[in-house]
């Protein structure tokens, strides 16, 4: 479908050439000797990939008058130019929209929410091409093309299809929504969990860098999960996976809108907490920052119900070191703004779960804006414009 | 270390070699053309590949007067040729050494066991060396070689680096079992984790060929798991990977030996069952052989002793699943002599558990004998010999 959209060829043609700028922008600046060393390639491959990505100008090279070449190949350190492209990420929660844009090195240019009246996908798609259409303006004053469209929705997203299948929160049921995207906007357009989305930016631009085996946990709304083991983002053969969220850790626990009792998601989400708080205190509060309020306050009942929740996130934590230990698990997500209350509680819980050596995991809590989100599909769309073989 | 040993070197030299035997080793009888789609290379690098393999007898070619070469190439399908080379296979556990011979296609010529006076790892190294002697007495009569021995042990193993790190069972800590054993035997060694071997067999010989994600389940005296992702085994940043058995399913749960409480081990291995079959029953079975019998005889609180094995055992799966996505859970080990008291609930725990289409996953039942233990230790020896690449 890409050929009838306009923009330019990236110049990497072959898996290897695209591995190598990959492997530079993730971890440059290196010289070629360095790229190759990473990439198990041939230094004589590294020197022919990079030329035309130099050429074309989404590679510079540092001068370093000092440096001298060995066996003819130049010693300067080659590194991505952030602003040769641009992107755009959106991510589409229940109520808005929220759009980034991003250079090639997913640094945040710009970002803009809008409002969403209706969840329907024919308002969406009108509100989702609005924002992009304002963003596109924003990008004119930069001078350089926006290459490429990413979409972050929650639910059960084939990536490679480029279909919603499910998403609860939006009523969606196949959806082909990179197709309708692509022609309302004329971007190329990739979609893909809003999750999965958040883990390739931690993959290839955050605390993820240079890890075959880690995973992104979500706590809010929501308690999701993003999984890279051996290298490659996990997806699951029938679209579902890291749904650490429906991990059932007490038989004797609260009911899950999935049907199942004792769900993380029923203990540690936003909704679950506050309705926790509601029967410990007695307090009607409406909504998540409300009972946050109260907890924030010392009522010490909001403030049990928190450490509840810590307990159950890092007791899940502790089961996916168990099953794939992970070398690293990044926590992130807006529920992070309760990280006082309930950060011990993970800790203490992951600690008394994990078995082994597998306590030797790096928790590390990474509390993101919220158009972080966004950022993360902004990550897609620049991995699927350097690459077409990553799904 | 290999140079050293006795055996021929195997004729295939690249990555891409051993790839092409190893895709016609699981899925053969294969045509060159149908080798090279299902490897991803071109049909060239294939006929370049096989030649060598075919005059060294490791593949054969299955001639049929009514097939014509098409391009040149010759359309007759190839097969490895099992009897081409033998394998041996030790299971190491607390009381007893089982081995196999096998042959490349892995499957079983022969099998002994010895019991072991003691967990030492001097006296268990005797009375392996002196197994392995016998079986090659044994493959002598065969008249090819043993090109490989694996060993699997229960605990956590660094395949790469032949070392059991810890084997709880065995009481053993850092011991460079591989080189130890090449001592002592002459052959090259390959030492792996019990139910990673038991899955690789899987993997390349059994219900888990042509699978890239699937889990193998093992219940017995303990509650194993191994996972394949994107294809290969999941090891474990620092060692510890598939402890299903200490996914902590219950707070008020039984104390398990790890420390940590409601671990499925603590509720559904053999021990456990034991332990709750005397509570429940007032009688003081001996072992899980009694439990079974009392079971299997009516006794109502030792069935709901072994129904409870099998919600945990169901509801640990769930999270398998819900994590990983599998396409195909494969349940095994010698605890499946209780298949009929607790299949039924693994299945409803299972369904009540997995989230969305998780629940699509493929249970599957597999009763194995317990040489299959050695037999996956074989498995390992194999893929060493096929490709030094594999970790």
């Amino acid at each position: 479908m890409r050929s009838i959209l306009p923009g330019e060829a990236f110049p990497a043609h072959t898996p290897a050439a695209s591995q190598i700028f990959t492997t530079v922008l993730c971890h440059g600046p290196l010289t070629r000797t360095e790229v190759a060393k990473r990439a198990g390639l041939s230094a004589a491959a590294v020197t022919k990939a990079v030329r035309p990505l130099i050429e074309a100008g989404y590679l510079v090279e540092d001068v370093d008058e000092e440096a001298r070449p060995s066996l003819g190949r130049p010693a300067n350190p080659v590194r991505v130019d952030g602003g040769r492209a641009l992107f755009i990420g959106l991510k589409i929660t229940g109520d808005e929209i929220i759009g980034v844009l991003t250079d090639l090195c997913c640094r945040i240019r710009t970002s803009r929410h809008v409002p969403l009246a209706a969840p329907g996908p024919r308002a969406v798609l009108e509100s989702a091409a609005a924002l992009v259409h304002e963003l596109l303006a924003e990008a004119d004053g930069f001078g350089v093309p926006v290459s490429g469209l990413g979409i972050a929705v929650s639910g059960d997203v084939d990536r490679a299809g480029g279909v919603v299948r499910y998403s609860p929160f939006l009523d969606w049921r196949d959806i082909p929504l990179a197709e309708l995207a692509e022609m309302t906007t004329g971007l190329p357009v990739t979609v893909d969990n809003d999750v999965r989305a958040l883990t390739v930016a931690e993959q290839w631009f955050g605390a993820g860098v240079g890890l075959s085996d880690f995973a992104v946990v979500t706590v809010g709304a929501g308690i999701g999960c993003g999984l890279v083991v051996h290298g490659r983002v996990v997806s699951g053969a029938y679209g579902v996976a890291g749904e650490i969220g429906h991990l059932s850790i007490d038989p004797a626990g609260p009911p899950c809108h999935c049907g199942n009792r004792g769900c993380v998601e029923a203990i540690a989400a936003d909704p679950a907490i506050v309705r926790a708080v509601r029967e410990a205190t007695g307090i009607p509060v409406a909504d998540a920052a409300e009972a946050l309020r109260l907890a924030h306050g010392g009522d010490p009942g909001a403030r049990e119900v928190y450490a509840r929740a810590g307990a159950a996130i890092g007791r899940a934590i502790g089961s996916v070191a168990n099953l794939f230990g992970p070398e690293r698990v990044i926590i992130s997500g807006e529920g992070l703004v309760a990280h006082d209350l309930f950060a011990d509680q993970i800790l203490e819980a992951f600690a008394a779960s994990a078995f082994g050596t597998a306590g030797q995991c790096d928790l590390r809590t990474r509390p993101l804006p919220f158009e972080e989100w966004a950022r993360g599909a902004a990550a897609t769309a620049i991995q699927s414009f350097i690459r077409s073989d990553t799904y």
